[in-house]
């Protein structure tokens, strides 16, 4: 008789594909949206070819405390590169970059990230520049956690993405990271392709030196990816609008409502970061990842918002279950 | 006896890939390839995630004769706008499109041609321009075929897609038209999603309009992917150096010769058109899709050159077979 009340269950029902999220409204949110997307037949179902979800990354994929880990990127570099750049002891960014001085390199603004991103993330090939950044995840150290930064991600996000392709969905990052820089480790990390990853990017040109063609990054913006630059890098590079977005704050606002404004069934996904103790708590005050008017509107908008202390079971993949 | 024989031959052999290729150099070349790097154990084995290959379109996926096809779509959108827009009659470029004086349309130069552009594919939303092209391409025909533009297309191209896909390739189109005039018709047409188009963009921005969000092409170049602009769209979009490379001008060469010289096997297929019976004849001297220096240096570089007269048993698909 059990083993006839199993057998009457469907096999998708029966492992768990989110084993890392509590169960509560969150969970059950998330598992009616995607079932009734995919359910043949049923009104909300969405051919598959549609079924297009994109992720912002830093606080939404992986960890932004104590700062972007770009940024901690570009200021190693710096200081790597420091020996080879004499001048730079008087030249503001740099000197306060050496000296450690954050908060001086964060009061020199954006002309002063201009020039850090200038001297690390351009002049120098595609190729070269993706190989630093590959050398650097092997070695470097979050600040708090002494665990590489590509294992500071989030353990429920990484299910709810396989969940998402194991059920037809394409998935995308879009963030207002560095395309170039997210695409060392997009694949290995989260299991998406280069090809899938929306980012900022600076400009770029074909060259060809000595014999040998290849794509030299300028010290140029050519997309920021943030705010009102997310749909228009959604529209640019995959050309659909989303039916399921997952971001953590406002930048991710417009996002979030072009996506789940469009017909049909659409699903908006806010990660509010509540969880000091396994994680950090930051919302509408925060210097990084500033979350406010999306926490305001979300009830009206629709928008479901993860509580971190309460949906999530674990945290990081290195956390004890 | 006959059937132990026939058994030993692996299935993939049985069927060809390509009937629509006639058999010689050109065909035995591409198959030579696709078994090389799919071969596991082949010195020239190449992982799954990195089969990346890129279709140039016009002249290369579907015809591009008498002129390319989305200037037929943008003269056609000027016809049907004029009633709307009577100081046309005495504007240029606008005077010679409605009186169908095409010299003098070509003559305006670019700044006639950016003039149609932002008159036509500008200063409207994503969706409708969308709409416009997929009404235009229900009806519009070939002045010389009189055939909807979406069966002008290769029917050996389309098979070499599927033959690639069937073979762990993921494939793209690059192309100097406009992307979101392709994405109205590539999946259907090629079986290429729009997020794997890459192709000429005007600027965007993201509106919210009586509470509607929406994106707005904007009447400004972001990206003219045509050329050295091919390497770039493809670093900027895709992310990865394409292993196979097709296209059939030199306004492809810059992308052919980026993809054919990194390292591991590589591929690069021009396609000549020699065909003015089936097709169209047209190389070094045309006023559309000029093929002179890929014909010079294809030797050189060790790219596959197709004689469409030689090498295509069949041109179109409704052509005769
Ligand atoms: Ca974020
Ligand atoms: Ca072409």
């Amino acid at each position: 008789m059990a083993a006839l009340v199993v057998l009457a269950i469907p096999a998708t029902a029966l492992a768990d594909p989110l084993p890392s999220w509590n169960d509560g409204d969150t969970k059950k949110a998330i598992t009616t949206f995607v079932e009734s997307v995919t359910r043949e037949g049923s009104p909300d179902f969405v051919a598959e070819g549609e079924r297009i979800a994109t992720f912002d990354n830093d606080g939404t994929l992986w960890a932004e405390q104590p700062v972007y880990f770009q940024l901690l990127y570009a200021i190693d570099q710096v200081k790597k590169m420091a020996p080879d750049h004499p001048e730079w002891k008087s030249q503001e960014p740099f000197a306060s970059v050496i000296k450690g001085d954050m908060k001086s390199v964060i009061a020199s603004g954006k002309q002063g990230l201009m020039k850090i991103i200038a001297a690390t993330h351009a002049n120098m090939t595609a190729e070269e520049f993706q190989a630093n950044v590959a050398s650097w995840l092997k070695t470097a150290r979050h600040p708090k956690t002494d665990k590489p930064f590509n294992e500071m991600v989030y353990k429920p996000m990484l299910e709810l993405m396989d969940y998402l392709r194991a059920n037809g969905f394409k998935t995308f990052i879009v963030s207002g990271g560095g395309v170039d820089f997210m695409r060392v480790f997009a694949e290995e990390t989260y299991g998406i392709p280069p090809d899938q990853v929306v980012g900022s990017s600076l400009k770029a040109k074909y060259e060809v030196h000595n014999g040998k063609p290849a794509i030299i990054k300028l010290p140029e913006i050519n997309l920021i990816d943030d705010k009102e630059g997310k749909p228009v890098g959604i529209h640019q590079y995959i050309g659909q609008r989303p039916i399921f977005v997952a971001g953590n704050s406002d930048g991710d606002y417009q996002m979030l409502e072009w996506a789940t404004s469009g017909d049909g069934p659409r699903f908006g996904l806010i990660l509010h970061h509540t969880d000091a103790k396994r994680e950090w708590a930051y919302d509408r005050k925060s210097h990084i990842g500033q979350l406010n008017k999306g926490l305001d509107d979300a009830k009206e908008k629709g928008w479901t918002v993860i509580d971190m202390q309460k949906d999530w079971k674990v945290v990081f993949p290195f956390d004890k279950q």
